[in-house]
This record gives structure tokens, sequence and C-alpha cells, in this order.
């Protein structure tokens, strides 16, 4: 098991894993059965069925009684109503983050129903749980492991991890692993390990805001590529704005994109992969959603098509298992070395019993039963939110219809300023994300970014109903002004 | 108890603390009875008992039987044997951390006997304690903690750190404190808000590698200022250094200070605060060793002079009673805006546990226990440690007597090679932090810094021994190719 070696198990569900991604098994065909399967790897039957149940498990298959193993469909395309933007192909420099850091600090105070946050409600994760791992894990330190591992990780944690990696089909360096504060730290790491102040970085549009204050804060300048609702980065505009410039970087999030929910086909990421390889340009991917998918099978990351270390893969427990942990990771490639020293240079290493009670939790596995909990929840809410902001807000209101996280995009109708209707909101009480964050020219005006992954909180209805009360009044007296202004300027 | 406000007693013995370093009470001086302070403070005799108590505990008075507590005397000056180097007043490129990253690198393995190390032995922290006191603190974790304040850090710990702050007689601002992932991530986050790529930085001669280490990844220009092995910086050369370039920030460690041990005195700190606040350059003051004083009373900080935000003062827990929990903070004056902004672009937040853990512990009470016992160990092994060096290493060998601590900073006759000599010792299984690494222009080719922050391994003496071997054989061939050389120039 050393090494991130896999159990019989293990590998053979990984076979099938990639087999499926590959297309070699379809949706509804049926696996090989139990006693074929036997004779084929030379295993026995008890191998077959924990395979067979592990792939249940991931949910890229099911069972028919009295018949077998079946592949499970594709989750349906989703069509949410806001089309893709298209952004203008220049470089620009970034400057968004004074604007969010205000935004974001109004949204601290526990007071406030917190529709603008960037985390689901706590009360879904297993807190008790993981402190008690921790307890168990902290009895057995030794001594020397607070300091060893320091910049790299703890050992343990790290080859749990690449046992994930692993079982999802994605084989990785046996060092390529990095322990980091959280996502946000590995996303920095790595975004800096691979460019230099000046250096173009493409980014989509809409973007997650912690990608512009990062390309901010390193001096970079932003490309904006259009991302679709549904299907992520368009490949088209990307391939264009990559003869058009000289990109060091492109930092996508092809799982779950916040803020839009898009989930890139396997098909796409695997295009995505080969044209940045051609072009010589490093992929530092945001995955920090994607075990939030709604229904169907956890989508692979992109690095799962990386052939050569070109992609710099980065997660965290934050959104999924322990918020406030800090525990995140980059699988970086052939930039590992680069971010290491960087991580090294600024933090030095991150906190062991944060470590030591994660990896303790994920070795006693309960890791995958809470992860389906946790979708279904997430997932339930999400639609129920989805159907109130169809009811409460004003016609012409358009909201994507995600595969999955806790977050909905809406387009509110053109005469609605956002950030003006977030102004008012937070003097009633309730956070919301305006779409200006999430554009390095503030492109999104009329857009709104809302967090609906607070399941059990009884503010949130009444919440969305009071935004829908603020962006109609906001609608009709815009209307109005500018119909007033018009009959003005007809009068003079 | 709210807001940092200190107990009477606490207030008492914080007042007390700011007459003595003011020279109001001096050395020898008797404090006034416990009757007197009574009548003139409106207070009862067991609040005057326990502020007399804390002074005590601190190490700033002593009691003397039957006659009453006196002001202790300052520590003796110190009269370490290497001079203060004078380095070049221009700027530098900086460009050491490829070759501290590859030296650092090779110390992890713990076959290998640490004296090139950081940190002092695991094994002189109370990590059971802290295990339980984490333990008992997450039992009573709220959910919604573990996200409301993420970026400025848990405001119980803010609170206690606060508390101590105002005892050592250094009022901090309310909101002045953020809570980070080690000293290392505060002295870095200070520091870029303060400076932009291309500014120049004042660092000490020799400094810390990872001062150079940051001013690298940031782009920043180095100028070194001559710092004494006794007394720190020279202020008349920083004063001429200041004249001469337009200096964004400067990056000192006036207590105990990394390699030197130099604890500058409280007058010249003094004296250093106001000439920075005249030039108006920000003092990022890097205090982790401050704890580690080896007798006498706790140094106060650059910062307890500063009367207007100009000092941003780092420490952290990591060398003084949680190694690897990656807890420190920055009091950051008034850039606290701007480095709350960066920790929430660069790591969102510091690990909840880990702080949570050490808040706990922090009020239960124990902590000035261990330091005092944590003090005497590292204390009796330097000196212990000093008198082997003296045995062991050639003659012409010079080494520092530091003021606390756990380094030891030797200048080595001038045909040894510090380098080679860590090549060689690591071959020998010994690391050693050679003093290359601890300026911008590589001078200190002949110094070494060694970690003797490890009384109870049996490995130390012949490890130091082993060194001593080393660096006389190195010497004894240097010499003599130095001679060969020369002959063969005559003969030619």
């Amino acid at each position: 098991m050393a090494n991130g070696e896999l159990n019989r198990h293990e590998q053979l569900a990984s076979d099938l894993t990639q087999a499926i991604r590959e297309g070699l098994l379809k949706p509804g065909d049926r696996l090989p059965s139990v006693r074929e399967t036997c004779q084929r790897r030379g295993v026995s039957p008890s191998t077959v069925f924990q395979a067979y149940g592990l792939l249940q498990a991931h949910g890229l298959v099911e069972v028919r009684p009295r018949s077998g193993f079946y592949v499970r469909p594709q989750p349906r395309p989703l069509r949410p109503a806001p089309q893709a933007a298209v952004p203008k192909p220049e470089a620009m420099d970034v400057s968004v983050s004074a604007l969010a850091f205000d935004i974001l600090e109004s949204t601290r105070d526990p007071g406030v129903v917190p529709l603008g946050s960037a985390f689901p409600a706590p009360t879904l994760f297993p807190l008790d749980e993981l402190a008690r791992a921790g307890t168990r894990a902290m009895r057995r330190l030794r001594p020397e492991q607070v300091t060893t591992a320091l910049t790299i990780g703890d050992p343990g944690l790290r080859e749990t991890l690449r046992r994930r990696y692993a079982l999802q089909g994605v084989p990785l360096q046996p060092d390529e692993l990095v322990v980091t504060n959280g996502a946000m730290e590995a996303l920095n790491l790595c975004l800096q390990a691979v460019t230099r102040p000046g250096d173009i970085v493409i980014i989509e549009s809409p973007t997650f805001y912690a990608a512009l204050q990062a390309l901010e804060r390193l001096k970079l300048r932003a490309v904006e590529v259009a991302t679709d609702p549904a299907e992520g980065v368009v490949l088209e505009d990307l391939e264009r704005l990559l003869d058009l410039h000289t990109v060091a970087a492109c930092w996508f999030m092809p799982n779950l994109q916040n803020p839009l929910g898009a989930v890139m086909s396997p098909k796409r990421k695997r295009q995505l992969v080969e044209l940045l390889a051609r072009h010589g340009v490093p992929l530092i991917e945001d995955d920090v959603y994607g075990e939030l998918y709604a229904d169907g099978r956890r989508p692979p990351p992109a690095k799962a098509f990386d052939k050569d270390g070109n992609v710099l893969h980065c997660a965290s427990f934050s959104k999924c298992l322990a918020p406030g942990y800090r525990v995140g990771w980059a699988a970086a490639g052939r930039h590992v070395a680069q971010v290491l020293r960087l991580k090294m240079m600024t933090s030095l290493g991150t906190s062991m019993p944060s470590q030591l009670a994660i990896a303790e939790y994920l070795v006693q596995g309960g890791y995958d039963r809470h992860l389906r909990n946790l979708r279904g929840a997430l997932s339930a809410e999400q639609h129920r939110a989805r159907r109130m902001v169809e009811h409460s807000f004003p016609a012409g209101t358009r909201v994507t219809l995600p595969a999955g996280g806790y977050f909905l995009w809406l387009e509110l109708p053109p005469h609605v300023d956002a950030l003006e209707l977030h102004r008012r909101a937070m003097a009633a009480g309730i956070s919301t994300a305006p779409g200006v964050l999430f554009s390095a020219d503030r492109r999104f005006v009329h857009h709104l970014r809302l967090n609906v992954g607070h399941p059990c909180d009884p503010r949130v209805d009444p919440a969305l109903r009071t935004l829908g009360r603020i962006a109609s009044a906001l609608g009709a007296s815009q209307r109005q002004a500018t119909g007033g202004r018009r009959r003005g300027a007809g009068a003079s």
C-alpha cells in the first residue's frame, strides 16, 4: 500500500473508471459479469464485488436487480438561461480587490443573511467527527512529526490524497503533491510559479474574484475568455486568444465553475489540455467544487488528461468537508519544485493539527458517505431556491441551472443595477455578491451571485423575496428615471 | 475584560513595567511597599501582591527576603567575538533562495543531526498539553466559528494576544492584530503591504535568509546595514543609508537577532523607531525569538516605542510553544487594513483547530511556566555547546555569546570555506547553515550558524567534534593549497 499503490479492487475500479471516461464502456452498457471478470483478471469474486461497489459509490454504475451492473447515463444536458458573455480580447490591468474586500468584509456579520458568502452553511459538515479524529491523531503524534514534513505536507495525508486521485483514474507522480493553506494558497503559489509581473493570464468571463485578486497582487494582466453557463470555456475563443497574445498561464474552473456552475465535458477537457500543451501554456485548474456535482458521477478534472505535467490541479477540503481547517493542495505537475520553494518562502508550512485530523478522518472511511449526503442536501436546496428566485424576481430575470455546487448566477433585467441592489440588500440585512466582482472590467453590472447553500436557515426564503422586491423596485425607478430624462430631453 | 481591558493587578503591573522601561524605576530601586501602593492606587493588598508576582514572573523584579521587591539589574553586557561586518552601501537584487532551498531541503532527513535546522527540538514543547487543549476547545466549537473570523483570526486568540502585549506595556489598537500562518506569512504580508516591486528595503547584515527570500519573491532590492553581534543594528550607519536611498521599509530583528543573537537596548530601540518615523519608513519587526531571552527580563519590542503605527510587529508560537501549528500574527499598526486584504487574497485564513488549541492553552495559564523551563533548558545548552565549540574548532574560530535563543554564529579562520564545510558535514550526516545564506551578496563565506537547541540529543556532542575536525582539515588543506600555489608561482 506504500507509494500510492492500490489494492486489487481499487486497481480494478480505477481501470473501469478510465474505460468509462474514454467511452470504451458507454452509458447503458452492462459491466462484464463477476465470473467473467474473475477469470479475465485472475482475482476473487469478492474483489470484483468490492470494485463494482466502489464504482457504484462514485455514481459511475448502477445495479439493475437480477441483471447486473450498468454504466449510468450521463447527467442530462443543462440549458441555463444566461448566455455566454463576449469579453474584450485586450489585456487589462486588474484592480478589483478593494471593492471585493469591502463587499466581502460587509458579509462577515453573523446577523446578515449570507447569500453573498463563499461558504455553505457550516452545519452541513461533520465538525464533531473531525474534531474526534483530530483528538485521536494528535494522541499518536510523534514530536518530530511537527517539523520534518513542514513544507510539503504530512506524508499520511499526501498518500491518502494520492490514492483518491488514483481511484478517480488520475495517476500522480510520487512527489507532485504539496499540501497548502487551503486551495487559495495553492492557486496563488501555482500562479506565481509560472508567471512574472506583467505577464498575461487568461481567465474565464465571468470568473471567481479570487483569481482577479491574485492577478492584481502579482501585477499580472488579464485576458478574459467567454465561458458558456453550461459547457464552460469556449474553446474556439480560447484558441483565438492564444494566437493573439503571449500567454503565461490559464486559470480555469472546468468543474462547477464559480459563479456559473458550468461543467466542461470530458471531451472538451481533453481538447483544452491538448490545446494548452500545444501552446506550451500551463493550466492552473481550480477544482474546489468538483466533489459537489448534483447527480451522475464525479466529473473528472482536466488533470485526468494531462500527459506532460502541464496541469497544476488545485483543490481543498474547505467546501466539502472541513471549512476553517485551511487544508488544500496542489498537484503541480512539472512545476512542483517551484511551488514548493514558494510555499517555503511564503508560509513555510500548513497546520499539522488540521492536516492530521483530516488524514485520520479520511482513513476511517466516512468521507464518501458524508459527500453523498452533502450533495443531496445542496442539490435539493439549489433547486428549491431556484424556484423561489423564479417566483420572486422581476420578469426578465435569467438564472443558471447549475450542475451542482451551491451558487445561482442571475442576470437581472437591464434596468437593474446589481451593485445598488447589493447596497440596499445590505441595509436590509442580506448580503449578495454583485456581478462587478467577477470581471476585470466590471462588466457584469446586472448580474448577481447568490449562495444558496444554507438549507436549514429559515431566513433564506424571506431574504430571497426581499431581494426580488428590491430588484423590482430598482427596475421600476430606473425605467421611470430613464423615461423622465427622455421626456425632459424632448421638452428642451 | 472585553476589548483587551486589564484586571486591576494587570494594569498596575503594566504601569510599573513602563516605569521600569522608561528609567523612572532603576535597577536596584525598591518598589513602593504594598501598603503605600494600596493607598496611592486605592486597591487591595492582594491586587498589589498579584501585580508584583507578575513582575517577578516576567523577570523584572526580585524579592529580597524581609526587605521587599527590587528592580532587577540589567543582564550583563555581552562581548561576543565576531565583529560587525561592514556591508556595501549599494542596493542589490536578491537571488539566494535556490541555494537556501537546496540546503534547507537537505536538512529534512530525520537521520541527519539537525544543526542547520531552524527549529529547536520538538520534545521541548508541551505538545500533549496543547493537544488536550485542542480537544477541549474543539468540543466547544460552534459551527459558525469556522468561517466568521476566518481572515482576521479567532476573536478569543486575538484578545489573549492583546492582553499579553498590554501586560508587556505595549498597548495595541483594537483591530491592529491579524492572525497568520506563522510569523513567516505575517512578515511576507507586512513587507508586501508597504512595498512595490523594485523598492529598496534595508535588512541587517548578516540577516535571516527568509528576509532575503521574501525580498527576492517580491522583486525588491536589498541594502544591508551593519549589525553588531551584541548591540544590533548600527544606528549611525542606518541613518547614513536612509539619507543615501529612498527606502520603502526596514526589516529588522531587534530581539535575539537571527543569526547573531544580538538584542538592541530599549534606548537604541527607541532611537531606531524615532529615526524611522522621521524618515517616514515603516519598520517590519521580526520578534519570533523575543520570549527566548536567556536571563533578566523579556526585552521589549521596538513596537513598545511606536507612537504612530509605523511599526509592524510580527511574531509567532512556532519557536516558543507550538511548532507545526503554524500560528503567528502581525500587529500591523496603521497598515493593518492592507495586511488584512493581502491575507484574504493569499491564504484567506488560518487553521481554526490550531488557533483554538493555542487560545485554550494560553487561557488555562501554563504558558509562562513553560517559557521559564524552555528558556532555562535552551540557555544551559547554548553555554554548554559554546564551550564544546571552543574546544573542538580550530584556533582562530570566533563564536557569538548570544543573549538567548538557540543559535551560535561562528566566524571560522579565513582559510575555511563554510559552504565546503557544510557539504562535507552533510556527507557525515550533520547539517549546518552556512554563512552565504545570510547575505544578499553571499559575503559570509567563513561563517556558520549552528542550531544548538537540542539539549537531549546524544548526537550533538559527537557532531560538534566532527564539525571541528572537518574545519581543521579544511583549514590545513586550504593553507597548503595557497602555500603550494605561492611556491608554484615563485618557481615559474
